[in-house]
């Protein structure tokens, strides 16, 4: 097929989420709770979340059926195209092959939607009317706020404050969807109000505004809480992105040598790359399968494969990941949805396990690299996405000096009209690359919880 | 076939625009010479346009052959899909069939590449190195820069004062594809100094950027001119639209009973309505055609069929069509671009033939209908788009009211996104409606040149 778009009609798309879980060569860690230090089991997150969920979280089913009522909102806009980035090769003077998925065609231009709708969905099953959560560049709070107008819930977002200034568009998207959105940390929680005692100008983070989100569901009877990356179940529903690529990838009859996403708490990822993991692990194919994270937040590349909390008040269970501890901040770069101090817990097991690669590289260079495809391919994408970007580019050169013809698919997760803000200062010259010093590991290693 | 989006496949585009000059049962009026008051001649455009768009301007072929190069770039976004808007069926609760087609998919947001790129091309071909232009709301400026970027040209683009401060993103935007963007009026041209001498506080107009732009264009050897809309192959570019909506309607099974678009200078609407217009003059087929505007600025509705200057500063040729008068300043509104004196004279000449009609619209209900259609199918339009996106709901309320099952299409033109400070005003309640008065229509009639 000589088409630049593969398109995969609607009566062609996954019924079914594809769970890692069930093929992992070895299982994962348990999930430990905090105060007694023993395995959680589904009755100690009852409080945030609902069973629905619950059960895909521990679930070791390998398929596990998308719901209808789910499928019928997906098709507002997907199956997203997947996308050869003929033009982009030919600038490179590169012999490789490279293809896009491109996730920046929802309605909140994301990836995001694709957890956002199925987690409001099992909420409202359960009769839950109203969501709590938190977000860092706005990507996942409009697409909670999205699903939640779809079904006639309520939405509280808890924006990282630097973001929250630097993207008022983000705010106003969740709005006129219906959500309310405040700047984290806030006074209105116990968390946030302790972290503006001690830093009145912080820029907040994903940990204090989780930490803020999680506070709401467990001191209010009428909500729950949500999470846009991280958890098995949001890594599940993401999938549909990796499963549509595949059957795509079959249409144009190829398939990739190297599979690459962007990495922050690992969804985007994830989604994309665990169904080529699938057919790595099932089937012995050799694919190389890369998550890129910035130098400012290396969790993956320069983090500890230790127990720790997912937030920064440690309110929520301790789980196994990459991390780079609980109460790292990370400078204000502009990739405010790879500004995490862990990583999900399928992603952190997977390099572990050998089966994936991390690779960290500095903003300025992600925003030239995104220059170079939009010049190419038109689309201006997300600094988060840029990082991705990168990585290809990189491979790409790779494929050119040694005139190999490799087959390069990457995750396109969003857009970047909500962020030329960020490229703003990266034309002006303004954007600042920050490394992370191995002694700050060290000192972040000291402060983990001692669990084995 | 029951899918929410009919996606035609690459192979299946459409490898001709249709010129609709060639099926009207009355020839367009001349266009006449300022100076001489004679219906002009290509060599009359020479300085402003390549003979490759001047023999479109005035073709009288039924079909123009798309260059594959032109093609090749659609193809980086086209088709675009057409979606069946079931979910806002049913929150208005209506029998009619909706359908829109999206063209907010496009690397710059909007149907404008569509001739953006064709225009570029043709000027290459013909070894021009730069253009100038102007914009509105920026979408056409940056639907240039984009344009420009791919054959490596430089672009110049006089932005709208008003927009220019309102929507810093779109120039952003423009500057990542590597145009330069000014606000307009400016001390750089003749034009813009005589208008900022007698009101410095000007919001400025369209019709004074395309003075500007012109000027440029006419006083530069290197530089030729480029129109986002109005003329004839413009129009012709845009119908790309409608024969891929045609396409996708067959393979639904339907036809449209109401074709709506929203008309500014005219272009989406044309590029629209015009493959359906076709079927209408050559099959007989009763189709509604409703071209939609700001009350704000209502060409259609209550301008005058006449002969007018497509500038502000008397420099183009005199065209017929719809006008308010080439010195009319509309208000501030947000859909900046639907902020034109003029109308496209096909479109003019098409609404005098009576094959369609027009409609106008006050912007707070326009952007009580874009919130309606977002919270039910997603997408956050333009406010542009949102004129008609209300002309549609009053139809398929109609439909209700009378129990008809009728099925409306409209053209999505463009998504929100640099828009969402215009959604800001009106949630604050900030937004006023303007209605333009009878009496200056009598002093516009007074100004305009006397041609019958």
């Amino acid at each position: 097929m000589d088409s630049v778009k593969i398109f995969l009609n609607e009566a062609d798309m996954p019924r079914s989420w594809y769970n890692i879980q069930a093929d992992l060569p070895k299982p994962m860690p348990p999930v430990i709770h905090p105060g007694t230090r023993q395995p959680i089991g589904p009755d100690d997150l009852a409080p945030l979340f609902p069973m629905g969920l619950i059960a895909q979280e521990v679930s070791q089913e390998r398929y596990i059926e998308i719901p209808e009522e789910i499928l019928d909102i997906y098709k507002l806009w997907r199956p997203s195209p997947l996308v050869r980035a003929k033009r982009w090769e030919k600038a490179l003077g590169t012999p490789a092959k490279i293809y896009y998925k491109w996730e920046g065609v929802s309605p909140a231009g994301s990836h995001k939607p694709n957890t956002a709708i199925a987690q409001a969905w099992y909420n409202k099953e359960e009769g839950i009317r109203r969501l709590a959560t938190e977000t860092g560049a706005g990507q996942w709070g409009s697409a909670l706020a999205l699903a939640c107008n779809f079904f006639g819930m309520e939405c509280k977002v808890f924006m990282v404050k630097v973001s929250y200034h630097q993207k008022p568009y983000r705010r106003l998207m969740m709005e006129a969807w219906g959500a309310t959105c405040i700047p984290s940390p806030s006074d209105q929680t116990r968390a946030g109000r302790a972290i503006l005692e001690q830093d009145p100008d912080t820029p907040g983070s994903l940990g204090i505004a989780i930490s803020e989100a999680v506070e709401e569901a467990a001191t209010r009877d009428d909500t729950k809480y949500s999470l846009g990356s991280v958890l098995n179940h949001v890594m599940l529903h993401q999938t549909i992105i990796g499963l549509e690529s595949l059957k795509q990838f079959e249409m144009a009859g190829d398939y990739p040598d190297v599979v690459i996403g962007c990495a922050g708490g690992g969804s985007n990822f994830a989604g994309f790359a665990f169904p080529f993991l699938r057919d790595k692990i099932l089937e012995g194919r050799e694919t190389k399968v890369v998550a890129v994270e910035p130098q400012a937040c290396p969790t993956l590349t320069k983090g500890l494969y230790r127990y720790d909390f997912g937030d920064t008040a440690c309110t929520t269970p301790l789980i196994r990941m990459h991390t780079l501890g609980h109460d790292f901040i990370p400078p204000g770069i502009h990739a405010g949805g790879l500004r995490y101090h862990g990583m999900a817990p399928s992603v952190s097991h997977l390099l572990e396990l050998g089966l994936l690669e991390a690779k960290a590289h500095p903003q300025t260079a992600c925003f030239e690299a995104a220059l170079s495809f939009a010049r190419a391919e038109g689309h201006l994408v997300a600094p988060e996405t840029s990082h991705a970007v990168l990585e290809v580019m990189d491979e790409a050169l790779r494929c050119k000096e040694r005139g190999e013809a490799k087959i390069i698919a990457f995750n396109a997760s969003g857009h970047g009209h909500f962020d030329m803000g960020a490229y703003e200062r990266y034309f002006a010259g303004d954007l600042v690359n920050y490394e992370y010093p191995e002694e700050k590991v060290q000192e972040a290693l000291a402060r983990l919880p001692a669990i084995e």
